[in-house]
């Protein structure tokens, strides 16, 4: 990261703006509905990806699955028998809009109807890169403190939901739910699930939600 | 981030290497021995250095925090009475060198012999710039999942150390460790300490190598 490959007096934002604003045009012209989902390491964003392809088995799934390194989360969506495409970003924190541009002529758009992206493990820099989706939304885990909202605020105001998953762990965990859901009130103020991707549970909410 | 403030020509890696390498010898006169601790959002960094400067008491001890925003960590390392310096971000990913050369700035280096720096809750960009400390170490927990280190093999490559941190929580985890510590071996064979900052499990340990 932070070396930018640009034309003298282009400012990336704006370049990566007008290419996410023509792939947000071919989604809608195919007919895909398409979401980014963004969070930190292990937060659970391919295990939530993997649950929504289970409820979802009536529905033609396409995945972008970003990495700085490996093939660990292809390998898995793969399995589903699922369009699935890796996007391994070497030292990028984030996926742009250049690189689905990239990806999504690997997948065969006329026979999905819905995208999945999951984006680089990251609170901080995927904020900042439309990547042409519908919709766009964070997962936080309990396991990373009740502190993260107001820590990362960007991420989250610029989001349409926020899952805040392993809910499971709650009664290991020194964490107070209730502190996160205040800051998401104060500070951003959108569509909350509570999920335990493992068990599945809150899965199905979300599923109607993000289709709705 | 990725918005980079640079006089034309200028490399700056380099730069930040050469303030780097500046701080390296004003803590070498003043005696100080620096640790950077990197990691990804709550994966333990505040409460390893918390207990750091509880088993450290005869010591004196200084800390920088840096976190997008907020000051949640500065606040739980001030109840310490040490001296402790917040860096906020705003949007940067990682702290750099002339972020610290500020910092220190309000520390007494004079007395101090320890500083900590906690490092922005991210496992990708921090690794490509060197604060100018002795030590650098990556902390991750063990609620990450068990392929963190093949998916960011850099910042475990750049450290000298490393923390598997958490580890109270594996009993209700489907993470294998195994596999972490046969990643670590193969990719970036470093010092591995296993914690429980909670209980303060391995922390002893961990003390006693940093100062060595």
């Amino acid at each position: 990261m932070h070396k930018i490959d640009m034309e003298m007096g282009k400012d990336i934002y704006e370049v990566n703006r007008k290419i996410a604003q023509e792939i947000n045009r071919l989604f809608d012209e195919k007919g895909v509905k398409a979401i980014d989902f963004m969070g930190s390491i292990g937060s659970g964003k391919t295990l939530i990806i993997e649950r929504l392809i289970e409820i979802l088995n009536d529905r033609k799934i396409g995945v972008i699955v970003g990495d700085v390194s490996g093939d660990d989360d292809y390998k898995r969506i793969k399995k589903y028998g699922v369009q699935v495409v890796n996007i391994n970003t070497g030292k990028e924190c984030h996926l742009d809009a250049h690189l689905v541009e990239h990806a999504i002529e690997e997948i065969n758009l006329n026979e999905i109807d819905i995208l999945f992206i999951e984006n680089i493990g990251n609170l901080v820099c995927p904020a900042d890169f439309d990547l042409g989706t519908h919709k766009r939304g964070v997962v936080i885990s309990i396991t990373e403190g009740d502190d993260m909202v107001r820590k990362h605020p960007l991420i989250f105001q610029i989001s349409d939901f926020i899952i805040i998953n392993k809910i499971d762990l709650l009664p290991y965990m020194d964490v107070e739910i209730d502190k996160v859901l205040k800051d998401i009130e104060k500070i951003a103020p959108k569509k909350v699930f509570l999920t335990d991707a493992k068990s599945g549970k809150g899965i199905k909410e979300l599923a109607e939600w993000l289709l709705s």
